[in-house]
């Protein structure tokens, strides 16, 4: 089997740091170069911090998707950069993995036309934890059966917003598919303001701050006599690379757009 | 909306009785008669301990179902009485929905062929526990992008099997999808004899007993930096109303045999 | 061993119910009367829905406790009921169990008096699970070691208050030991209003309500690099009896009163 | 408030530099010189990835001691070196935080009469985790009302042993308080081998191994209507520094030894 050729944009940063002990622990992967703002010239194994692997680093990603040839694009850098970087990569043939967010309509319309052109694949994903994707996806499926949810998420605290995007993403999947419902007793009453938590379409959310949590949340069903949870328990920043290798493995094989994680995981 | 016209057999049984309560309190199902060893020419309201509903007992099922021309036939008795009822229902031309176990593969053939001959429906639910349904079918979907999984239930301790049916049923389903793989470092060394557990295809089960309990499952999942646990509690028998709900209001639009409540839902 | 010989007032009440089974059940208990609102006369076993116990009802519980001559009343009634009983088993040289709340701090000075003055004991416990009671003083006890805390409580959607009473408790004595202290990112915001939960001391409290479940609350503690989480599950009134128990042995060997089942477990 | 003065042995092992972070951070703890088997005469701040600190190394300890002055050594070191340490700290009159295990009965008497001779303090903590010996004394209180128990702890798949350590000392902890009990239905049957886990003094524990997973243990309490959970996560390194910041705080309090941190907490 051909591996498949990669260039990681952004390797700096902590996703991108991690998508090259990826490249470099994947058989089937090869990194051919990385696409930095500074660093022309050097290889990546020059750079303090980064892997022992040999290849180039760019400045410019015209030179380094002519040089290097890649299958692949993965792009780790920022909302402005990564939709540069996409638009390029597509019209050079070259397939696109972006983890950045920040895609207006438009801009999807576009990438969806460029790659069913070119008839190659191109993925954005905003999130690339395979677990919180599946929590998202079942709580979806569950909710047909249970129409009575809650959501906990529990983070670190260090988080300035709640809930977290995920519960919010979360409430929003559920309530594409059930009837709006307000839940609990219809004459509850909170003694301490608040206690009944955040409410999203009558599903109520409730996040936790605690030093010492990382990032986590409990979806929780329940109906007569029965109650279902899915948690999901994100420790560190390896979780999301299973995501990008399903999707490096995946954007070989398709010829059109997709995004999001939830829509290739079956 | 016509209502549904139901047929209880097995009306004395824990079942029995929550299924009359679940017949009584649906607006669109309507309770026209129960099969029952005894009470014959009694109405279920003269019966102590069963709700106030005026249909009549018959321990017949031909004259029960001659005379109170039902849609679905809902069989909470016993294997061989239920593989009997279930035969007798489809030749009279009515629906069946059965919660009995027991039934070979030549049964589900012949059933199959009358269900189809007379193009109506047949459901045949061992476990009408929507929840644990689901806590399955997710188990399976996760286990595609997890390959590492165990799975702890935990029931009150007057329960003599361990691992519970429905532990090892995960485990079955689970080890369809992924490749047979022995969890755990390979050295790994038990320094109190059963300390992992049951294994099952590499999978490692494990049975918590404590008075208190009732029935509990959670199915918990791992990967580099994440993990995912899905967790039924099934709390009493009211659990299992949600998934006879579901199957007699299912059986009337399907035309052949379903196997299996997950088989219906998606 | 003698047998403790006991009254129960309130015998048909649903902790009463349980409180008949508890002293049939218990090798070392002799129920010998009840007093209740009605029933004159009757043995409790000729009363619809209680056990087969052979011991004689009053309405009056002067009568009652000079024929019976009990070693405890356990007393399960309402406040109102429940203070005067109070008062008079301790007149009467009976020491008392006592389930209900609304005792005044007056009236527990009074009662102290008396039980001291008599030489006998007297327990007021207005929660008698002892897992519920538990949970409270971990909690109150990790509170020392682990300044940050959130309480989530979760009950069926009947509930009308939120947060619960043992929820507040919990929030209550855990102030009593830490530094007020206002948790979360000082900065923190809500983007969907109340999703922080309620606020009491700094302690943040969350209420899920949720068909199906039951009586369910979560302690948890975080801090640098580690969480510390003590959860109660309560299924049943059955919960009840084990703290009912525990008085009655331990009211027998006390002289004075004792306020909350938390100060006589150690 | 004068501060601490502190030397730590053992600084550049894992738990060594943590503790350096501890000392550098915290307001009322001074970092006056670190024990080292290399380095002598370097400065703390001169060995590459310690923290900057200007505090002088020695290889030697009884140099350290006579020049630097400190009111605690906190010794991080190895079973052998640890014993060592220990006694030198005391017979030059410095109090001694120790991690290391492998102390002997003798050691500790001996060691015990030094701390008493010269008046201080010296703790000795095989585990510095807090939220772990809580669990531990919880687990342990609980078992006097809460006869049946079992115990879950859930370790990353590169472990070796299981049960842990921690699960093993807990088993014995509460076997200290119960009955001996053999849990579970009398006649309970194992239909996969193993699946009802280790067996201690009659409590059943439960090993599960799993990638992403840290370091966490359960243990379930049961009784008739209700169930206790008590949980502790550990994710990372950082929740022993609170164990060694209460040692350190606690040892300039005392005159004697104490062995465990179990014994310093209220």
């Amino acid at each position: 089997m051909n591996k498949v050729k990669v260039v990681v944009a952004g390797p700096r940063g902590r996703m991108g740091i991690e998508a090259l002990h990826l490249m470099k622990n994947t058989e089937n992967f090869e990194l051919v170069g990385a696409i930095d703002r500074v660093n022309e010239g050097k290889k990546i194994s020059d750079v303090e911090g980064l892997p022992a692997i040999d290849a180039p680093i760019y400045t410019d990603i015209h030179t380094c998707l002519t040089e290097t040839k890649p299958d692949v694009l993965v792009d780790l850098t920022t909302p402005e950069i990564g939709r540069l970087h996409t638009k390029t990569a597509l019209s050079y043939g070259v397939r696109a993995v972006v983890g950045t967010t920040g895609f207006s309509e438009e801009d999807l319309t576009e990438l969806k036309e460029m790659a069913e052109e070119k008839g190659i694949g191109c993925i954005i994903a905003p999130n690339f934890a395979i677990g919180a994707i599946l929590m998202m996806k079942f709580s979806q499926m569950a909710a047909r059966y249970f129409s009575d949810v809650e959501i906990i998420e529990l983070h670190h605290d260090r988080k300035l917003d709640a809930p977290s995007g995920t519960g919010i993403k979360t409430a929003e999947l559920i309530s594409k598919v059930r009837e709006p419902k307000k839940q609990g007793h219809p004459e509850e009453k909170e003694i301490i303001e608040g206690a009944r938590g955040a409410e999203f379409d009558g599903i109520h959310l409730h996040s936790v701050r605690l030093p010492g949590l990382i990032a986590h949340q409990e979806v929780l069903f329940g109906r007569d006599g029965e109650s279902l949870k899915i948690r999901h328990d994100s420790y560190n920043r390896a979780s999301f690379m299973s995501g990008v290798e399903l999707c490096v493995n995946t954007v070989m094989n398709i010829d059109s757009l997709v995004y999001g994680l939830e829509n290739i995981i079956e």
